[in-house]
This record gives C-alpha cells, sequence and structure tokens, in this order.
C-alpha cells in the first residue's frame, strides 16, 4: 500500500498566499454544454409538462413509466418503508429529528412593530410560504438525514405543503426501487408529497408545475451539475437555496488533541468524494506529522479509502502556522463550510472567526455530529460562500412583508419628505400621491 | 387627447383566472444573446481586470479614461456634491435616511444560544459581511433614494466596506458628470468608496475584483437585462439580491378613498416606466369608474403623462370582486411588490395577505412614502418573488454560523445517534469520528 499523501504548507513561508488561493480555486464554474442541455430540458418541461416530464424520467432514469401519477409515492408506502428499518435506526432517526425540530424552533423569525414619534406604526411581519420543493438525490449517495434536514425547518415555518422529489434509476435488474431509509425519513419529517423524479426535469417541473407536479415557491437540496444549472435558471421563477459545491472542512487545532480524533474528522469530510477538501491547521509541525501518522494508520478501517486517498490527495492539506491568530486569519479567507475549534479555549478563537458554516467548539464537537443531530443544518455553503451566505434553517421557507401605517396626522410630516426627495427625482405623480396626504 | 385606456376586469366572470394569469406573465425571461454578450465581459473581467474594465467603460459609456485609478471618486467630492444640493432637499434626505436607519436598526440578526438536556451548548452566531457592492443605476433613473435604501442596511448591519458603483456616461457635450443627488446620498449613507463605472463590467469587476476594485462578498441595486443577466452569472461566487423586475402595485379599495387619491397612487407606479404595473380591486364597480374618471382628470398634472398612459393601456387593471376576501385571494395569486390596503379596517384584511412585499395600512399610507422616507425598505420582491423572498434589510447584509459546543459527557449520547445514522448511510468515517467521542 502507498503512503498516504496530502500537501504540507507553511503559512509562514513565502509564496504560501498564491499556494492558499491554488489549493482553494474551485468556484463553481458553469459548463457551457450543461447550461445548454439543462435550458433546452427546462424549456420542453415548460411547454409539454408530464409528456416530456415523462419522457425524461424513463430515459434518464431507464424506467418505464406510461402514467404521470405513477411517478407518485402514497403517503401510506412512506409510512411501510419507515415500520421497515431497523428499530435501532429507527429510534436514531427519531431523536435526530427531535433535536433538528428543537434547534429549528430557535431560528423562527417574529413580528415586530413599533410606532414612530408622529403615531405612524411600522414594522415587519413574517408568513411562511405556501409550498416548496425538496430535491433529494437518489442512487449511491441517498442520504436519510439530508431529507430530516431540509424538511424538518420548512415544516416548523409553518410551510403547508412540501413536495419531494428523488430520482429512483432502474437497477441492473430493471427494478425502480427507492431507498426505504429515505421514504421513511420522509415519513418522519412529515413531506406532505413524494415524487421519484430527478434530474433538471424534476426541478423544472417544480418550477414551473405539471398536470401531476405541482408548482412551488422554492426549491432546495443539493443535486449533481444538471441540478444546480437548472437551479440557476429557474431562479427568479422560484426561489433557490445556494448552489452545493464539494464538501469543506478546516481543522484548527492546539496540538492538544488526540491525533487519532483528528485523523479521522478529516476522513469524515474525505469519504464524501474525491473533490471534498479537508485541512489542518496548527501552529506545531510535529503534530502535524502525529496526525499523519496516524491517518497512515487508521485508513485500513475504512472501506472507502480510495476516495479518501484521493481527496486528501488533491485537495487536503496540513498547515503549520505561528500561532492560533495566524490559524484564525486563514480560516476566515477559506470561509470553510465546516471549521473545528480543537483547542483549550474555543470561546476565545471563535471571536477572531468571521466566516464559517458551522463552528464546532472543543475537543468534544465533531463534524459528524453535526451531520446528524446535533440540531443545527447540515446543509451549509460551500466554496467559500459562509462569506455572504447562511445554513439552511426555518428563516429560508419564511418571509418578511414590510408594514407601513399612517395616521392622517402622522402622514403631513411624510408628505413634505417625500414630496420633495420626489420632486429631486423628477417623479411627479410620487411627490402628487404624497401630497395628497397632507 | 385620447382617453385613457385602462383594462377592466370582473373577477366573477367566467374566464378571469386565465385573464388574470395573462395579465401577470411577465416572468423574468433570460435573453440568450444578453447571456452571451454578458458571460464574455464576465470572463474578460476576470482575466484582464482593470485592462478589459477601462475598454469597456470607455466604450460603453463613450469616455476616455486612461488609468482605472480615475473611476474613483474622492470622499471630499462626495462631501462637496452634498453641500451644494439645496438646503431643503438636504433635510429631506437626512429625514428619510434617520427614518431608515431606525427602522434598519429593527432588522438587526441577534445571536442565541441554549443548552440541550446533556449539556452541550447549540446556537447561532451573527456577522456582518467584510465587504459588498451597491449598484446604483446611471443616467435618467439617477435616484438618492436608491442610494439610501441600498447603502443604509449595509452599514447598520457592521460592513464595513460598502463599495458603490454607478455608471456615468459622457452626455452630447462629451462630460461625464455624476449627479450631485447621488453622490450626496452616498455621503450622506455612509458608502465607503464610490466609483463611476456600471453595466455587467461593474457587476464582474466586483465580483472577481481588479487591481482597482476590490473584490466584494454580495451584489445588490437594480440595473438593467445586462446588469442583471451579470449579477445572475456571478451569482454563487458572490451573493446578489433578487433579479429585479418592473415595478407593481396592487390597491384593494373599499370604495370610501378619495377617488382621485387611489388615481394618483396608481399613477405613481404606472410613472416608472411602460412595464410598471397598476392594478386597483375593489368590490364596487361604480367606484372603479369613477377612479378611472379621476385619472382622466389628473393626468393632466403629470409631465410623464406619456409613460403613465403607456404602463396602464399595457399591464393595468380595474378589477372588480364580490368582496374583500376575494380581493385578498386575487391579491396573493398576484403576490405584488406593493399593496395598498385602503379599507376602513386594513387589519382585518391584513390576516388574510399572504404573499406582498410592502403593505400600506389605511387611506393615510400611499406607496410614495415607503419609496422615499417611512422607514422600510423600498428594494422589494417583484414578479411575484413575494412569494418566497424578502425586502432588501439590515438581515441580508449578515449571515449565521452554526454553533456546536459539546461536552465530553453530553458527547456520548451523540456519538451513538450520528453512528447508527452514518452506518445506515455508509459513511464509515463519519460513524467512526463520531464514536471517538464516546
Amino acid at each position: 500500500m502507498s503512503r498516504l499523501e496530502i500537501l504540507r504548507l507553511d503559512a509562514s513561508a513565502a509564496g504560501f498566499d498564491a499556494q492558499l488561493d491554488q489549493l482553494l480555486d474551485r468556484a463553481p464554474e458553469q459548463n457551457a454544454s450543461v447550461t445548454q442541455t439543462v435550458d433546452a430540458i427546462v424549456a420542453d418541461i415548460r411547454r409539454r409538462g408530464d409528456a416530456a416530464l415523462l419522457e425524461y424520467t424513463n430515459r434518464f432514469d431507464r424506467r418505464s413509466v406510461s402514467q404521470a401519477a405513477e411517478l407518485e409515492i402514497p403517503k401510506a408506502e412512506l409510512a411501510a418503508a419507515w415500520q421497515r428499518l431497523p428499530a435501532d435506526l429507527r429510534a436514531a432517526l427519531e431523536a435526530a429529528a427531535a433535536r433538528i425540530r428543537r434547534y429549528a424552533e430557535h431560528q423562527k423569525l417574529a413580528d415586530w412593530e413599533f410606532s414612530d414619534e408622529l403615531g405612524n406604526r411600522l414594522g415587519q411581519r413574517v408568513t411562511p410560504m405556501d409550498r416548496v420543493g425538496v430535491y433529494v438525490p437518489g442512487g449511491k449517495a441517498a442520504y436519510p438525514s439530508s431529507v430530516l434536514m431540509n424538511v424538518i425547518p420548512a415544516k416548523v415555518a409553518g410551510v403547508p405543503e412540501v413536495i419531494m422529489v428523488v430520482p429512483t434509476p432502474s437497477d441492473a435488474e430493471g427494478h425502480s426501487k427507492p431507498n426505504d431509509a429515505v421514504l421513511g425519513a420522509a415519513h418522519l419529517a412529515g413531506a406532505d408529497r413524494v415524487f421519484t423524479i430527478g434530474g433538471a426535469q424534476a426541478v423544472a417541473a417544480l418550477a414551473w408545475g405539471t398536470a401531476t407536479i405541482p408548482p412551488v415557491d422554492k426549491i432546495v437540496g443539493p443535486g449533481n451539475a444538471y441540478v444546480a444549472a437548472a437551479k440557476r435558471a429557474v431562479f427568479g421563477r422560484v426561489g433557490i437555496d445556494s448552489i452545493a459545491g464539494p464538501s469543506e472542512i478546516v481543522v484548527i487545532c492546539d496540538g492538544q488533541t488526540d491525533p487519532r480524533w483528528i485523523a479521522m474528522d478529516l476522513f469524515s469530510q474525505a469519504e464524501h468524494d474525491e473533490d471534498a477538501q479537508s485541512i489542518l491547521i496548527a501552529p506545531d509541525i510535529a503534530y502535524l506529522e502525529r496526525v499523519a501518522e496516524a491517518m497512515e494508520q487508521r485508513l485500513a478501517e475504512l472501506p472507502r479509502a480510495a476516495i479518501v486517498r484521493a481527496s486528501l490527495a488533491g485537495r487536503g492539506a496540513l498547515i503549520a502556522v505561528r500561532d492560533l491568530a495566524q490559524a484564525a486569519e486563514i480560516s476566515n479567507r477559506i470561509a470553510p463550510e465546516h471549521l473545528e475549534l480543537s483547542v483549550a479555549d474555543p470561546r476565545a478563537l471563535l471571536q477572531q472567526i468571521r466566516h464559517a458554516g458551522a463552528v464546532f467548539l472543543g475537543r468534544h464537537a465533531p463534524e459528524s455530529f453535526g451531520d446528524y443531530c446535533a440540531g443545527p443544518n447540515h446543509v451549509l455553503p460551500t466554496s467559500r460562500a459562509a462569506r455572504f451566505s447562511n445554513p439552511l434553517g426555518v428563516y429560508e421557507f419564511q418571509k418578511r412583508s414590510s408594514l407601513i401605517d399612517c395616521t392622517a396626522d402622522g402622514a403631513c410630516p411624510l408628505a413634505a419628505i417625500a414630496g420633495r426627495i420626489a420632486d429631486a427625482e423628477g417623479l411627479h405623480a410620487h411627490a402628487a400621491s404624497a401630497r395628497d396626504r397632507s
């Protein structure tokens, strides 16, 4: 067995900035041929509805569905799938769901209002969306945890109708069989309707609606390049969550955590796929090498060792820094999806962190707790998007309306202000409409 | 003078639903040639930076700038522009800014944390973005109010650096002169740097950065089709606000508001441009005709009467309904940017409203108060996006990080739950990393 390859960098060496830029360089590129294919599918679904949806589903998922209604999985089948799961898995999913729900409750946006000194009332009113779509990838990456993380916040927000779609391509024997754990999780989380469709055609159907698929107001959930391109294409017609890139973790360690733990934390990111990124930053070169040693030893525990090797060799790094302050600075440049602060005083270090999707504080909070059951959402901004965007949450399924409520007396001074600025902007009807109230 | 044309609809008549769909049918279409042009500009700015930015700016804005540094307007010039404004306009802008700031303060997201029953701490931490870009249209639609509405929430959020861009094409005499009211508003609102660039090249420069233009984390502000396409293209690299469509108003009136007021409220939307949409809904056909009559009379007050005529003829409507409940239902289908509830009991009617960007309650709150000075933002979701998105606000310039802080004891039960679900998903490193902490 060859030794595990991983890049070593010294943050204080000349050329480090360029090395880091190169390591991070993976802005989501739009592939022109993917975009073209997806645009054609979206236009076709919009024009031909169910007929086009059936054609694409049969072609891409190698199925032979003749009626669009067959694409729906009845609710009773979701409940049956739940019952077929092993009891200990059901208990684990129930515990996770309860914790996800409890955290989500804290995220709910609330109405507020205040009065100005003129007696006018100003405020913000929060309402749930009417109907949202959750895209759940099928095939090899069929994850019940993703179902919980996407559906529960929507239900906590009060969305009356959550539509889940999950592609279920036929297997070698020609059977199209959805994953029991995924369907069971849909049952547990409270998805209202489930359709076995996927790809750009599913996104287009959710955005525009067909006779069978009801049109939604927002589409969330990860998918391949075609799904991502389709979400970008329908953005504006419906809301979308952020475009998910490969998953990432940065671990900042003071050199005092068991190197075997940190090795496995890095692996838990690397095992996702070859594009996943695992970076360890420590003010202690000897410690970095102890972690590298532990990685060598523990790789044998993993059936997915080949993916882990490729991910670490292609995108991983061990970065030696002067001190934890420099570690925080580098982490802010990376703006990682997941950040472990495996140090003695994580709260002090947190004060220096500006951008991260989720922060895991201390030696006893590995990223995988966040992936499954700590409570916060595991759908997090990737590819440096933590600079400007949020974890998926209840607030992504609510929206705000501004309220402006004026009295006859309170309106007069506003009429004068609005009238004067409208004059300056040359908008005469605005000025007149304001002054009508004075 | 020809009579003013506006569509009359009866919500209880057969075929109304189709008529309404047709009236609203203006989903933002992507024009392939615009997209292609914009993609080329974005790629060129990314590759050649300042050199490309200068070329496009000189070409599209008919300028002759030789050094990229000349594209920046020094802060002293912003202050000078402010001082050149008439005193009463300065007073009006100051009053508006104070009210916008006060409302914005209410929108700030806050940190929170709670403990679970195991002693683990879970929470959410809120931080401002590092640097944002505000696009301000130039030319005929140079609005100081837009500067206030875009810059103030970013500064209230705590964004250290707000970069404003405003195209300043040369006039017939070859002079490129920014609008004093726009620069003065930038001074008042606290924009940190201002550049006289626009179009897709400005959006690309903000997203990728050049030697002169610093890269930002998010770009907000309205623009033409090229600006909208550029924002869509850079989405993911940076955050963007929603893609702005034509402006809209729905007025629901019980027939008791002075028809002359409602006429001018509808005009104040219609005067924006020919694509703007003004719709009045009332349970009283005679009242609708009185408003139509008032529109005929008051049109003479307006220098922009031609635009108003075109907008009302092309996209306006007077809709007769059975009662206010039916009016609310139709309004929910429209999900308007602006909604006036010009009725005796607007609070009761508000309970039936699900989707609207801003709601103006009562007869004394015309939309133009919201456009300038009531306090809430005038950047609102258009083209039915109020179904899923928010007014621009402080929260658009802040982002959340999830916090997961476990104790050694508190970690054990989580390790068991995470381990079990990870087993089911076939993610062995996730399971092992979790179980290391048990």
